[in-house]
């Protein structure tokens, strides 16, 4: 990656509000999922790089396992990839916890240039925002994409340690235990499908709502914003993709994505999921709305979605990971529950 | 911005390990500081742009307080740059609460494509770093970069509420109730003569010290990293620069900082400084070892930084905040301090 880029063409073209085309493609050159046990017995279990046994792994405080769900999801990655971390240019990561300590303690080792994002649960659409642009860019050859959440770090985070035994309302949603961790490059590698070829990045988008049981609802508005332009921006509609895919909306938000889409004459009712539905099996799991956590869209990313790509099932999909933007200090002060939803165009090639 | 980009040149390269140098210089052509009442009477009291009266600035809770110093930063900003939010493309935002809720909150009335960023109080660094990458790799004309602390909520989020009393010892520093926001542009401005030339990104460093009274000495070893991997990345000397501007190392960081790096052969004595020794005169404010935060490093920036710049005086800077990353969980823990910095390269032009 050293030497002068000046004769490189700019491969990008802003495009309306909100978006980038990318000319020459950011490829997607590799991908990891590492899974807790309960997301190991899932509809996805055949699809994991790594199921955990025990969802504490080997660790001592929940914040620490999920540190090592990053670790593990990058040293897959890297393993997988046959490449070594030198040659990765920079990590983006982040996590739902405060100050992102998961990432921090589960990154420290690699000693890869850090850029640390916050986006809640669409911190994995972010990441992988940012990383298209550094490479789009000229910026970097090979950057790291990696998020994380855990269930019981994410729950002592933002409601109360699982200890307490809390009820949880039908409209909760179930942090995912998991992290999944991309490798995106300049350069496409033999046997490589998967191309980053456009992103819409989110705006804050607030309804007011403030119900941290029912997340699918705060995030849902923010979907639709994002969703909304993007279709504006690239002249696109729903039918030019294979399948529009949110990140953890559950049973709740998805039907008021698709309520709030189609009052403005957008129906997505044909290519429309959500990874958060797709990860649990809510009839024998028990976890009601469906699965959420920005490890929830970035393992179904990369044991699902990409999987479908590479092998041309799926031909071009815009992934939209969402996130709710509180903290319990802000919940417990009164705030609303803002949203934030960043899409990235993934493409077969 | 709408428009092909195909026809303009990359201006990046990429340097070293961890550098880019931008060909085409990223302009800062304006800035904004809001500071807190203390932080209004101490030495840099005549260049802030907004002091408040009272840190509460009118609000119910620290942390919405915190919220309002970037949404005036960023109000102050547009209406000194005379542009209009929507030319802005990209909101580069961040602070020290947990899941970033200050920059939520404060920044959503702005309805900017946000991207969340997190580095501790490095994240002045960060979001200029990536504020720069978006303008000069042609993804956005115009962009701003925002961070913010506020001194009872830091101390609430990372020690323990003011209402406490604890005694704080003489190597803890002030957090700074301040935000600064910075407008970052691919075209120069008449009267504008600062810009953006290139970045250093840092790894996460830990040297396994856990005292959180005491950041200055954990965020030093990262300090000394980035500064070591610039020199070696440009080819460059501590004589190059007019100044080397740390964010929030305070005095026992300082002397650490220029311990490490004088073991390497590089003695910073002649260009070295510290926003956070400058921004209180411990004689008469108590602040102990000096000011801290991601507003720290910020408004020193915008108001006495870019200043000297804009004046000539000094010709180029290397600015480089520091982030201790740290939660009170990963703390309470037991678990170690690591640090991070980044640095941007500061010229006039």
């Amino acid at each position: 990656m050293n030497g002068n880029h000046e004769d490189r063409k700019v491969p990008a073209q802003a495009l309306g509000k909100q978006s980038i085309r990318f000319i020459n493609p950011v490829y997607c050159i590799g991908s990891a999922s590492v899974v807790g046990k309960k997301e190991g017995e899932g509809p996805l279990r055949d699809l994991f790089d790594v199921i955990l046994e025990d969802d504490m792994n080997g660790c001592n405080s929940w914040e620490e396992a999920e540190s090592t769900l990053q670790r593990d999801a990058v040293s897959t990655l890297l393993q997988k990839s046959e490449i070594r971390s030198e040659n990765v240019r920079y990590l983006f990561g982040g996590d739902l916890l405060g100050q992102s300590i998961a990432s921090t303690f589960g990154l420290l080792s690699f000693e890869i240039p850090y850029i640390g994002l916050y986006g809640a649960c669409s911190t994995c659409g972010l990441s992988l925002s940012m990383g298209s642009m550094a490479v789009a860019g000229g910026f970097a050859e090979n950057v790291i994409c990696v998020t994380s959440s855990h269930f019981a770090s994410a729950e002592k985070e933002f409601r109360f340690p699982l200890s307490y035994g809390n009820q949880r309302p039908l409209s909760a949603t179930w942090t995912v235990t998991g992290s999944g961790a991309f490798l995106l490059s300049s350069s496409k590698k033999t046997g490589v499908h998967a191309a980053i070829t456009g992103i819409t990045t989110g705006k804050i988008v607030d309804y007011g709502l403030k119900d941290s049981m029912n997340m699918g609802a705060c995030m849902a508005p923010a979907a639709a914003d994002t969703i909304l332009q993007h279709m504006k921006d690239f002249h696109a509609k729903p039918a030019d993709y294979d399948k529009i895919i949110t990140g953890d909306l559950g049973e709740v938000g998805k039907t008021a994505l698709q309520d709030l889409l189609l009052q403005k004459d957008i129906d997505l009712s044909e290519q429309y999921m959500d990874c958060g539905i797709e990860i649990f099996d809510d009839d024998t799991q028990d976890t009601h709305s469906g699965g959420s956590g920005c490890g929830c869209s970035a393992v179904v990313l990369s044991a699902l979605i990409l999987r479908q790509i590479e092998r041309g099932i799926w031909k071009k999909v815009l992934f939209v990971p969402t996130g709710a933007l509180l903290s319990k200090i802000s919940f417990n002060e009164g705030k609303s529950v803002p949203g934030i939803a960043h899409a990235v165009v993934i493409e077969s090639c």
